[in-house]
């Protein structure tokens, strides 16, 4: 008896060229450490030219000052100029909220700028303190030694501190360690920064309010404990001033944002408010009223802090802690900032290389009585409005700042605390991101979820709480997605030799006889026995599908297998008793388009040969065809198939 | 002037059917937590039934007592009894490794295997204490409490940690979390296993070789350091004894596995060692010559023990501690072993049914003087080739013990050590699967790697500590998954119109002018700026070589997201951003087969809008086609497509 002829040429699925296990491990690393290929630049190039390239890649000052002009300099003068205006106000608001001296806001705006214009790869980043961090760093060495009971151990843990976190971030760039910050998703972010920036706003009360009494918590409750219970204490005089600045620069702020051109107004009015203040405070004599002011400001540059570094237990564990916590922060901000600024303009910016200078800009500060710095969002806007052109605008904003210490820090003793509290507060509220957490929802619930969480961590809990929460939360997913794979029942879109979900294209046809299964994720350890499971109810529900229409008995169990990135052993054990449980019930089961991954380990397990070559297919087109082939086959010549096929198998 | 006409029929990718939240929500977490949709039978049944089929479900004793057969108790007898010869000295031996009195494996191998007969779903399953979690929870208590020094305080503490263990396992089967057990993978378990195993074999050094102090820690190197710091100590008496019965085990196992149909010779082989033993030290009174003997056992059944549990700081901590850690390893054994089973039987274990089951086994236990039990594989395997049918051969090997309890342990009265030593490490050896090891090696070096750090994790530090390096490396490699997934060239197979993997297929070819990239992991945070940095480099490297080969230049970029199984916000930003790099290079994205979750989300975030709904398409083909269509009609007419194309991306 002559069979049908076969309908078509089938290709064969190959299993890929063979590759050296160093080769693949060689390439895996590449992939893991060097996605960007730093050294493609260096390929068949003389080993002078290597060496300048090298020089520049680690100091890319050495790439652009050779060709600085004068229309560069003018844009970056101006830029600098107005960034300094903005660091010197927040510099001293910033250092209040680590627990620190005012002094060292404006040290830490001096030396670690001009350490980033050499090694940093962004033009756009203008470094400075950042709020969260310097909460961050306040809370967690507080917890360990009180800023005002020993303000020096508790300034030398500080350095310490810093110097730990200069070496982790840097130590992160050296071992290309940088995909740990892509760890700290954007949903993280906008959660944890929003609620950040909450408790930073809690903590402005004291001075806002005038209280001398506060919590040392920074979560809600205590705050509003604190507040609520000495109303006695509350101080109107302070309150009003707090008030009336916070409106004055929340104006200038909606006033440059609506006309960009005007950025300036916003980012002079910090200085214009500390001024304002000052000379308010001056002239009424507010600080015998409830009005606290900053007082004496050492003149002078940063002093050597090299041999004030705490290397000793229990202060040292405490360093170290605090540093790494607040080094990667510090880090994911800085990052994310240079990042924007850098796809607006179009240029490319070098994570690793990043945090190799932010990690020295913060191992050079905590020896010259600088504390944690990155590139804080805020500034780096202002600075980007204001037409920056290269790094060289930090080297102008560290002279201004320079001219200051030298100078001018007698002109900050009437300054009141409550406008860097106004300072601050404005600052922060443009931190909480609501926009961008109503995008989330609407988009994305997990998403959402993980903000949330975030948020709502940091706000009633701590800043440490609130990130493990959402780091806790981010990586759930991350494993859920793996523990529990989609599958989906593929059918033909009519008029075509597609096959695709059934649920997503309501009108694809299921196939007479045939399961065709997708499964949209690696098959690992965690989700070997829900997909054997789960497989399994597939064949069961569409078995009873069929009983139920009448319809042809189900023959072929099709998985298509183009989603599946990855198998391990677990996974190919699966496949294995997959198999048997459809020999069993006399159904023969197919594998459709193993990517190369999987083709080789299929074929090294034997799976391959105890599946059969004829059963492993490159798409779903050419094992339906084959198929329905041996399924008119054994039609025709039930018995010879028998015979044949099932008992074969 | 006419276009060409356009060569086929273009299918739409769909946005998938509108669901509610609440719908998708339910979806999802069914699929979470009730893959096995376990409610399945109860539809459309009257309510007299349904409570008959609840009660089966949750005792499946009523599904199969009914059916029982004069057949089946033939076969269940004989694996009772056999199974029993091994429990009783099996019993005895692994109680002394968790420091306990050795009547207590006696007393667990009789309450526990009621229990399980009336709850468990496999049938072959045989219930009793295992060697790994008795060592574990001996070492874990050990470290609060010393067993020598305080013997009635430790006895309480480990039925309390029975009891938070069998809590603990009914709680995750209750919860339907039977989902963390799958995060022990394959390579973990052989590894862990292995590493137990050694462990276990080097503490019984101590009683084959007489010594009479040994050392509390269970690593290799406190081992050794104390069997060759004490040769002194040593009894020739005790070594020879100890050989001579592991060879005689030894023997006797090797021959059952090369004649299966001999399977009860190794499983009497330890009961005849128990008695010939016995029978030697009473006539040699080798007791007086090093050879340490049982000594009394209480006759009688359990006393209970439920007044005995410690629920007072700081011992509950460590109870709970111990519970949970034990808990979870004895699971994961039960259940692997329950379903090896099953799948040669062909029938199906619900493992959070199984949970429920240990768990419930092991809290009625805890008040019955047992400690932890579960499904050890040695006894079942055993009771698998007796030949038992159901799960009453626990209730026949229960029976045994329990008249061993009330007539029968004054004998054991002159049993040695140094046997019960013997029966251990001869158990022991078969656990060490060094050929499985191999097999990891063959097949996946990084399951292999797992599988060694449990192993060396716990046999030079301990045993927590290699479980914990294990599960690490495995959540590492499933988090190293999503950072870091592959991205391929894909090229058309000739003779087709297959698009595949350029490196897998290495004839098939690229198409000029086109790229084509295949993403094969889900778009999420921690892979987003990988993503981006990679599908950059791989335009570069386009440009690159095309510049090199003086081919058409490159003009669009296809991203091929089938196996993009899902995204998140970071995901879509980082879409954004792609559309934006290149845009800025004059190259037009294009997305091949979004599936359903994704087309959603691409669908809400309006990126879908962004990209022009005509630049996603079904298949690489489909896109293929429309691009050159594109190419060669802006070719006829470039100045056309300048002005309507590129302009209004």
């Amino acid at each position: 008896m002559t069979h049908p002829s076969f309908p078509m040429d089938l290709h064969q699925v190959e299993v890929p060229p063979p590759q050296s296990f160093f080769n693949s491990l060689k390439y895996s690393l590449k992939e893991t450490f060097f996605p960007d290929d730093p050294l493609r630049q260096f390929k068949n190039k003389p080993p002078s030219k290597k060496f300048m390239l090298a020089l520049q890649y680690f100091f890319p000052i050495f790439q652009w000052a050779p060709k600085y002009t004068f229309h560069f300099f003018k844009s970056d003068l101006i830029a600098g100029i107005t960034i300094a205006s903005l660091a010197i106000p927040q510099g001293i608001s910033y250092a209040k909220l680590a627990n620190l001296p005012p002094i060292l806001g404006l040290y830490s705006s001096f030396i670690p700028p001009l350490i980033y214009a050499m090694m940093g790869s962004s033009r756009d980043l203008a470094v400075g303190t950042v709020a969260v961090g310097s909460l961050l760093m306040g809370s967690m060495l507080s917890s360990e030694v009180n800023p005002n009971e020993d303000p020096n151990l508790y300034l030398h843990l500080a350095f310490t501190a810093t110097l730990f976190a200069g070496v982790f971030q840097a130590a992160l760039g050296l071992f290309r360690l940088g995909l740990i910050v892509d760890f700290l998703s954007h949903a993280t972010i906008v959660g944890f920064m929003g609620g950040a920036a909450t408790v930073v706003c809690l903590q402005q009360l004291k001075s806002i309010l005038g209280l001398v009494h506060f919590t040392h918590g920074a979560d809600i409750i205590s705050v509003m404990r604190s507040v609520f219970s000495q109303t006695h204490e509350w101080r109107w005089e302070s309150a009003v001033l707090g008030f009336v600045f916070i409106f004055f620069l929340l104006i200038t702020r909606y006033f440059s944002k609506k006309r960009p051109r005007y950025f300036w107004v916003s980012a002079m009015a910090p200085l214009t408010s500390v001024i304002l203040g000052s000379l308010f405070v001056y002239f009424t004599h507010a600080e015998k009223h409830g009005v606290e002011v900053i007082g004496e400001l050492k003149k002078g540059l940063n002093p050597p802090s090299l041999t004030n570094l705490v290397f000793v237990s229990p202060y040292m564990s405490t360093a170290v802690k605090t540093g790494m916590v607040v080094g990667i922060i510090s880090l994911a901000e800085g990052i994310a900032v240079g990042r924007s600024f850098a796809m607006y303009k179009n240029y490319n910016i070098d994570g690793n290389k990043e945090m190799i200078a932010i990690g020295t800009m913060n191992i050079v500060g905590s020896f010259t009585s600088c504390y944690l710095t990155t590139g804080p969002f805020s500034r780096s806007a202002v600075n980007y409005n204001a037409g920056c052109k290269t790094a060289a605008s930090n080297i102008i904003m560290s002279i201004a700042v320079m001219l200051t210490l030298l100078f001018l820090t007698p002109l900050f003793h009437y300054t009141p605390l409550v406008v860097l509290s106004a300072i601050i507060v404005s600052a922060m509220l443009g931190l909480i991101d609501y926009e961008a957490a109503i995008h989330l929802f609407k988009i994305d619930k997990f998403d959402f979820v993980v903000c949330m969480s975030a948020y709502f961590g940091v706000v009633f809990g701590s800043v440490e709480i609130g990130l493990v929460i959402a780091i806790a939360i981010s990586v759930l997913r991350v494993l859920l997605f793996i523990a529990r794979p989609r599958t989906f029942v593929l059918g033909n879109i009519p008029n075509s030799m597609i096959y695709r979900n059934v649920e997503h294209y309501p009108n694809a046809k299921r196939v007479p006889g045939i399961l065709i299964l997708e499964i949209d994720a690696p098959i690992y350890f965690a989700n070997a026995s829900y997909l054997r499971e789960r497989i399994t109810r597939w064949i069961d529900e569409e078995e009873d599908r069929l009983k139920a229409t009448g319809e042809t008995s189900l023959q072929y169990v099709i998985i298509y297998m183009s989603a599946v990135g990855n198998i391990d052993t677990s996974g190919i054990s699966m496949l294995e008793e997959v198999k048997k449980i459809t020999e069993r019930r006399e159904l023969q089961l197919v594998l459709v388009n193993p990517v190369s991954e999987v083709m080789k380990k299929l074929n090294k397990s034997k799976f391959q040969n105890h599946l059969g070559e004829k059963w492993i297919y490159l798409t779903v087109e050419e094992a339906v065809v084959a198929c329905n082939f041996n399924l008119r086959a054994s039609k025709m010549n039930p018995k010879k198939e028998e015979s044949e096929g099932w008992n074969s198998v």
